[in-house]
């Protein structure tokens, strides 16, 4: 089967077999079963085990031959050895799509390279496409689907995940913040990144890309697909296997041939791919592009509650290419008139005497609304407080600061300080549009990769 | 007053009075003796306003002079204008030790500037010490005693805490991992960063100092006072007003002169000083030095369930200047037998296919003991899961990694990844001695920081 064809059988199959499942359901037994009914999956699921007869409620077929009508995609779970010939069994049965969960093939020794081979032989014969092995497999929380045997939350959200390995599936809210999407193509003996991102570039419902990479396999076929999709989905990447340990161990992890990595650096920069070098950024570059309004430019305001704040705000923006807007002169009026006379206010906005004077609200609201509201200003950084709750109610500027991200068509970017800074950020993202930050440079980073980004969409070029 | 005798009255007085104060207390009100109370502070407290005659229960003086005696500190938040005068009714008093909490001095005007001299002309007169102006104060959790009006959990921690900046008092569990002594040193008109270094050289209870700073002030003395803390309390430093927009605010925040940062720099290294350039790595440094034993060389044991995650913790090692520890033979042999023969098992360690035979404690158990028994490793780098309660019980592997860090003079960290990350970082950190850190490449920076700290007592030198 062509593998453009083969995406509706991986990502929202009509029916499903698993093929080798655990005995057990429950918590600790790691039965996909539990996470697909947690997920509320409409389709037919079928199991395959030669020594028992119900699994989770499901009567169990003793092999593959005894299906009704051949599943959309057969999930496979065995012992290595059994795997070519379940390929042969899958394809009688008229089975196009597999996924082949198990570890031991390419990425571990010579035995395991024959089979991964044969797998692959008996595969073509029947025209079967292939993800893995060594896979958690897909996740389509649109169309309430999953392979995987590790728990999943499920969540509809504008995020697409591509990545070699399940640790990006299981740690999902983590390292990437959710994922709406989501294909590991593990050792990616046939369906590689490549595919996986084809599968994505006409997907409606996804605004950002998450890519991490051990291999990037055929540079000009991930050249021209990636630049095909980069001017209306950004692609974050995290290329790992950089160093020589590294590389070495992409060998022995996923079969992958990690190249150098001066040359997948030129090529990112060419098709318009996001490089990121840690795994905090590449979450929260991925979350920006999921909730933020584009950054059009470097000019940002800053908002704050200490000068000592600022200052770590503008050593990192200088570091990373934001650019402190001028504000005109009405801006300037409007937010000097909060303040004591002792205070010459400009950007950045430190607030806390007009706070002392008017209050947390009026003053926030003042200070952000006129900055957003400056033509020179693309986007925002605000610090604001995380208290306790009884504090908070005083001294709190959530509601005012989402407020004035749903007004404005400007990216917001917020960091909370104080003795709750983490349960602020929580009930702080569930309304608006603005983003919470774990720390100040991280806020930094993700407002200037936006820039950068937009950019890139204009003139089709990154400046090194 | 000597500000080396200062000390106690600064950080352990027996009787504090604030001059200035909120009328009213409770949340929302910034009333420093809600602090007070709440940190179960056992002197006297002493309250002066002048149109008020009971705030929070105590009755209030119109002015210093109707003290029974001398209060050891005097806390000034009263309108800047009336400081000077505040200063001498303090010193005719008898008053030596005042933190003026106040903003609108050198870092603000030209009036702020004369105000801030006729202030300090005034205390010579006195012989008192001012910390201030534009400062939290002081905070010690050891002697309940704090002069903060912000909110702040009291924590009997190992780390002391220099600052000139009170966003790092109010975020102090977020920016720094708690303090057990605190002391801002605001605009440092007199007390300054080096005077505060010496108050916590000879500070039994404090383990570690973290250092924000935007200017260092008397090079010289700097560096003399520092390379005399360095070898038995490392300092971790964040510089700030590196940059020029940086370097611009920080005149206008603290009233500092940041300096060249190439000298900075310098200064650091020669001293013995620890540079981060992320707040968040001051963070974990700090919490990294405060929890674990020391890492005696750049030798590390990588125990991980994931391929992925041990790759992109080998691309941070080279980067950051750990080494793969080469296992003994004895080891080799221990770690192998845990795992299916068609994987070859070494450093790192990838446990999953033994958990899959064995279970998560077994395979965690014997790859992390024989890892840490190896003479050739320094410390470990483990990836666990953090999932939810049901499936952590079968999952999980906190009391094993805990009790292993309790059994082995070696620093552990962990990075723990699925569900629920923070959750299990924090019940994990409640027991044993191991650190929970948020990405993987920190977790490798804390243990490099950690290695070449250790190197340089031995020396007396940092390799750039």
């Amino acid at each position: 089967m062509e593998y453009r064809a083969a995406k509706s059988l991986f990502l929202s199959p009509r029916s499903v077999v698993f093929i080798g499942i655990p005995r057990k359901s429950g918590p600790g037994s790691l039965n996909p079963v539990d996470n697909l009914r947690k997920w509320g999956y409409a389709g037919k699921i079928d199991l395959v085990h030669p020594h028992v007869s119900e699994i989770a409620g499901i009567p169990v077929l003793s092999t593959v031959s005894e299906l009704n009508e051949p599943s959309d995609l057969a999930v496979v779970s065995t012992p290595r050895d059994t795997v070519p010939g379940i390929v042969v069994e899958c394809g009688r049965k008229g089975i196009q799509a597999m996924i082949v969960t198990n570890q031991g093939f390419a990425e571990a020794d010579e035995r395991g390279r024959e089979l991964q081979n044969e797998m692959l032989e008996e595969a073509a014969k029947f025209g079967i496409c292939i993800l893995g092995p060594n896979t958690l497999g897909t996740a389509n929380a649109f169309d309430r689907f999953n392979s995987s045997f590790m728990a999943l939350d499920r969540e509809d959200i504008p995020i697409g995940l591509i990545c070699q390995s399940g640790v990006f599936f299981v740690g999902v809210s983590h390292l990437i913040g959710g994922m709406g999407i989501g294909i590991d193509v593990g050792n990616a003996c046939d369906l590689n990144i490549i595919d996986a991102l084809e599968w994505l570039a006409d997907e409606e419902r996804i605004k950002v890309i998450a890519l991490h990479a051990e291999e990037i396999g055929d540079g000009t076929r991930f050249l021209e697909v990636a630049r095909r999709i980069c001017p209306r989905i950004p692609i974050v990447a995290l290329k790992t296997g950089r160093s020589e340990e590294g590389a070495r161990a992409a060998a022995s992890h996923s079969g992958s041939m990690a190249g150098n990595d001066a040359i997948v650096d030129a090529a990112f920069k060419k098709a318009g791919v996001l490089r990121v070098h840690e795994t905090e950024d590449l979450m929260y570059l991925v979350r920006g592009f999921a909730r933020l309004p584009p950054m059009k430019g470097p000019g940002t305001a800053v908002v704050t509650l200490t000068g000592a704040g600022g200052i770590i705000l503008l050593d990192a923006m200088d570091k990373y290419g934001l650019k402190l807007s001028r504000y005109s002169q009405g801006t300037l009026n409007a937010i000097q008139s909060l303040s004591p006379d002792w205070m010459p206010l400009s950007n950045p906005t430190d607030i806390w005497p007009a706070v002392m004077k008017h209050g947390m609200r009026k003053a926030y609201e003042t200070a952000l609304r006129d900055a957003l509201a400056d033509p020179n200003v693309d986007g925002a950084l605000c610090i604001a407080l995380g208290l306790g709750e009884a504090e908070q109610r005083y001294l709190g500027a959530e509601e005012v600061i989402q407020q004035l991200s749903l007004e404005f068509d400007k990216p917001v970017v917020v960091w909370f300080y104080g003795t709750h800074p983490s349960d602020t950020a929580k009930r702080f993202e569930d309304r608006g549009s603005a983003l919470a930050v774990p720390s100040l440079e991280t806020g930094v980073r993700v407002l200037a990769s936006m820039a950068r980004y937009e950019k890139w969409k204009s003139n089709r070029r990154y400046e090194t």
